[in-house]
């Protein structure tokens, strides 16, 4: 890894990502792990007029200390400044920089799944929610290339082969990175707004292992790429980002779905899950690794076993180009057709006041879980209102003009 | 650096070091450099029944940057997290390990020694002295080996040597450390007994560049080796520690000193300070190096220009016994007699109530600096009410029976 590719992927980041204003604060929450894309960040930050890049760093070997050792009461408790720190960023209307961690499997090995999942700070989980959900911050979710990613991604501690396929799903291997995300934001956009104007009631996916269909809110947009906050700030919440999705209506999913991905939650690999759905609720959890940890996470709160997000993605994409497993929620749900249980994106129907949210089918919940259910063997179709299908992914490939 | 040291030094600090109870939250600041330190420390802690480890890694290649580029008002701000942090570990009554970084000389090379010195977290520091001053939090402050400070400290990168030299400053190469550091600690309490007793109006300093006398505030006591918090928890605020030490009167300070040692002072590093004092006040700052950031730091505020604390040590301090010039003020104040500019230690005369402590002639501020002035060539005398004069310091070696 060149300092070169280090300086795209910073000025890649605080530019196309979260659209630094002058005299704007950053937040940047990462491992230590990644101190040198957290240095190049504020380094290109404060070059570009920051007025104060605040970064906080964990470091999850000292969290597994807590989850071994802590008492019960204290599994989920978030230090109050955790909090205050998110709450005045969303306040100032600061712009985040979050660098996501690999799955954490080998840190947290031999740990009792449940605790481990227990264990994450809630009341910050909530405070971060309300600042995405509420549109009060310019945020965008990355990752860093680590050895011990490395291992999980190309199974081995090859970070140059990993930084490889990175640079690719990013674009950093095009003379103008932030000139080629432009073509790419445009296009999912436009796939957004064709999906929105079909007005489709529900989608149905058809696959191994997988029969399920989804309602959709009457009226809601589908949206890709690009948000912007109440502040009218235009910023790219993951880079990379291929996919196009919508929050389906709570009470409206049928059926059972296979995931086609290994999961990462909370420190806990995930693989083979299957879930059956009745009335919009998960009423079943099967799964050949960490099925505990996915029961206890949606066991959270009322709405964590229900829908918050469904999300299309096509082989054109850049990260199912590399044709890595990248064992990373941000990259493997960019590379693959997914879904979510837990909180959904309300400005889908920020056209309604917020009281009639939830009459409008809109899910709510502290958590938020994306796991993959596209592959080339998984058809979904757009139902339309009379109950006709339209064809939206075939063999991976999209078909909606 | 093998790992029983490392756990060794932790189970130290722990213990012998801030004392944690069953139960207490545990609040440590580093920098990432020293997560190995930090990771010890969490485990050990959590072993022993911490109820949180809250660890905060500070990053200075980050800190460059708003010192190069931020806004003049910007400097010397302190995100109100870091605030809220430390007021609740003082509010809980928390036990608070903070590990000491090298000079940063080398990170912060060619920044201007000004915006360098204004750039500090004003109020996190004026936060953390008023839980120290209140005897709220149960803290130790310590260093860690790292490459950098090795250079420093040793000419070379060679961490293993610095190590070795800190091994033996923090006697872990006695068989039982606690027991070693029990017996060392008790002595110097001793020490501070016998200098409280003989209640000396003044101290008298002679050597090359140096004569100086200090004003005694009357009643005040000497302290040494270990605090105890207004909750009764005893603790050693460093390690190591080899000084007595009391605060002296804020009017009362004659005569010219020369500092014995370089002195590490927030990233600039002073060499061959010299002060002049008239009527307790710093009137004159002269250095080879460094002395635009003494200036900055005594006008501070009011009381940065007034002496807050004198410290006496000999030569059987371990640190001194190294012969290593740590450039590290943790280390180097105990090989060496030392005086700080800025906040006396109230409970010098914690028999007074606080609002005639100042009448009594304790300084304050927001600042407290040490610097070294002991040497085998500077004669430290205490001044009897009557005037005459006792040795305390000879050739460097201890005098008082």
């Amino acid at each position: 890894m060149t300092d070169d590719r280090l300086r795209a992927y910073a000025r890649l980041l605080v530019h196309a990502g979260v659209n630094l204003a002058e005299g704007q604060e950053l937040l940047v929450n990462g491992q230590i792990e990644h101190a040198p894309l957290v240095r190049a960040i504020a380094e290109e930050a404060y070059a570009s007029g920051a007025r104060f890049v605040d970064v906080s760093y964990g470091d999850r070997r000292v969290h597994r200390g807590l989850v071994e050792h802590a008492d019960d009461d204290v599994l989920g408790w978030t230090p109050p400044w955790m909090v205050e720190r998110i709450k005045r960023a969303a306040d100032v209307g600061a712009a985040v920089i979050g660098i996501s961690a690999d799955s954490g499997a080998e840190i947290f090995e031999g740990l009792d799944e449940q605790r481990l999942a227990r264990s994450r700070f809630r009341d910050f989980d909530r405070a971060w929610l309300d600042g995405v959900m509420g549109r009060k911050v310019a945020w965008t979710l990355v990752a860093y290339p680590t050895e011990s990613w490395a291992i999980e991604a190309v199974g081995k501690p090859d970070v140059d082969a990993l930084w490889d396929a990175v640079a690719h799903a990013l674009r950093l291997d095009e003379p103008d990175p932030a000139a080629a995300w432009k073509v790419r934001l445009d296009e999912l956009e436009a796939r957004a707004q064709a999906l929105t104007e079909h007005a489709f009631t529900a989608l149905r996916y058809r696959g191994p292992g997988t029969d399920l269909e989804v309602g959709l809110i009457e009226g809601a947009r589908w949206l890709a790429a690009r948000e912007r906050t109440i502040n009218g700030q235009v910023h790219a919440p993951n880079l990379p980002t291929e996919e196009v999705f919508t929050s389906p209506h709570r009470l409206r999913a049928e059926g059972t779905v296979r995931s086609t991905m290994p999961l990462a939650l909370h420190g806990t690999l995930v693989e083979d899950l299957e879930l059956r759905l009745s009335g919009g609720e998960i009423v079943d959890v099967r799964a050949s690794r960490g099925a505990e940890a996915v029961r206890t996470d949606i066991a959270l709160d009322d709405g964590a076993r229900r829908l918050g997000e469904v999300a299309l993605v096509d082989a054109s994409s850049r990260v199912g180009d590399t044709g890595v497993v990248f064992r990373n929620t941000l990259y493997d749900e960019n590379a693959a057709a997914h879904i979510a249980w837990g909180s959904a994106i309300p400005w889908v129907i920020d056209d309604r006041p917020a009281e009639e949210h939830e009459a409008a089918g809109l899910n709510n919940s502290a958590t938020h879980t994306d796991f993959m259910v596209g592959s080339p063997d998984v058809e979904i179709d757009g139902v339309e209102p009379g109950g006709a299908t339209v064809p939206l992914l075939r063999d991976g490939v999209w078909q909606l003009a």
